[in-house]
């Protein structure tokens, strides 16, 4: 099942995709967030209404897509998990992944702006990523048990103020400019992976491959994250782990590449779509 | 004023505090969330109805204290915000503050117990520090305009698990184990401090004074951490900056001193009052 996000209307809804239609989740969930929807209901019946649930508007009818979960209770992104982009970036190895977190303010939706704040004058440096959404909550989960926690997957764009990023050790104010975490377009159901198959992940700049690589390349593994994540927090339903991005972002290049106003960014993950977003600079 | 959250009869309060007496908030603000009922009622109307309000419970009629802000949008926390921590911790001055985020999971209240879990084998360290509440929105806040900003002051105790903050550069794991983030325990409006007075903050292990500094010592002032961390994301009411710890952890000590099960920890800010906490070692 492909769930989303978006506006219609005025008002913020959730749903499920069928063809180029969508069933309304909203009403019968009672509430317009994803991740609430999941903590209320649980994962199961949230897809028991989804599969009764009567086709309604066109895709192309909804006014915006909203990030796939707009307010999680935790967004926790990974640093240097593929090891072409940890080499670029002149980072040692590590024996624990590297986390950091994003504030539910920092995200936007697939279609809408990407917002480059005027504290960036040189651009904002993409990061394609494959988001994780949380179904069920678990504390010290195990590897072995981590796939039975995992609702399905997005793409996610970890669009970053380098410079700001750089102002100390902890990268927390160049990862959290409001509009600038692009999540969707859509959530894919965890079903419809095989977890022995990779998924597949490429970042487009104006339609040039920037990154390309699949989960197997991945330093630490989905089921390790989400064990190491929740020795330290509950993971609860609707969490967003947004798993490291590949090699080949802008900053490190030579010449570097940073989005500038205009420039067209996707994020492709397999089974999942592409999330496309243009950047706009924002208007002093 | 002296706001606090707190439990009786199983259910969370907010109230105000008048000597020993607490004047319920709770069914006034139509929430039972400090944050929430700044967000909902503004900083004006709330302190309204606290001096409308009629006295109830006695302080030791309470079940527990909750953390003063239980559910903030932001727990942005400083680091090496002191000159001798800095030393201490070996780390080089930056120009900016150095930032990173706590979840509201991992908070606890005054005279609840500080978790140690079982991955910090060799106990927790202390953090005393001053906890600013945002009272109004804003972006991009520039100093002059901070003060404004400013609902009150609590105490802080950030403790940490070291070797999870160890793990990789970025801080997160070993600040997010929940019931580690001791808050309370109670917050005091700005309007009972003078913005050129310098708050007192001393930290105690067992009645043994372990960090002693005040607000003139901070490397980035009250008003900076505003401007600053304004500027990458909107200040909403409600919203928690942990200031910095001073020198004096116990990590850096030779030997090393890490809280253990049993230990008393207290953080005390001047105006404010001593948050104190028992340190237990979780059950395996």
């Amino acid at each position: 099942m492909k769930f989303l996000s978006y506006r219609i209307g005025g008002a913020p809804r959730i749903g499920v995709l069928y063809g180029g239609r969508i069933a309304d989740l909203t009403d019968a969930a009672g509430c317009h967030d994803l991740g609430a929807a999941l903590r209320r209901l649980g994962s199961e019946r949230l897809c028991q209404l989804a599969a009764q649930s009567e086709p309604g508007p066109r895709l192309d009818e909804i006014e915006a897509f909203r990030p796939v979960v707009a307010d999680p209770e935790r967004i926790v992104c990974v640093g240097l998990n593929y090891d072409e982009h940890r080499v670029e970036a002149n980072r040692a190895t590590t024996a624990h992944p590297t986390v950091f977190l994003r504030l539910p303010s920092s995200q936007t939706g697939h279609g809408e702006p990407i917002v480059c704040p005027a504290e960036a004058p040189n651009g904002l440096d993409f990061e394609g990523e494959i988001a994780i959404v949380i179904s069920r909550a678990g504390r010290r989960i195990s590897e072995d048990q981590a796939w039975s926690h995992v609702f399905g997957y997005s793409a996610y764009n970890d669009a970053s103020a380098r410079e700001w990023q750089a102002h100390s050790t902890q990268w927390t104010a160049g990862k959290n400019f409001p509009a600038t975490g692009a999540f969707g377009p859509v959530l894919a159901t965890a079903d419809e992976f095989d977890p022995d198959t990779p998924i597949p992940l490429v970042t487009r700049l104006n339609g040039k491959v920037m990154q390309h690589a699949d989960t197997s390349m991945m330093l630490f593994s989905i089921p390790t994250l989400i064990a190491y994540i929740s020795t330290f927090t509950e993971l609860v339903p609707g969490d967003v782990i947004v798993s490291g991005t590949p090699g080949g972002v802008g900053f490190k290049r030579n010449p570097p590449v940073l989005m500038q106003d205009g420039d067209l960014v996707e994020v492709e993950v397999g089974g999942v779509g592409t999330l496309s977003n243009v950047v706009r600079r924002e208007i002093a």
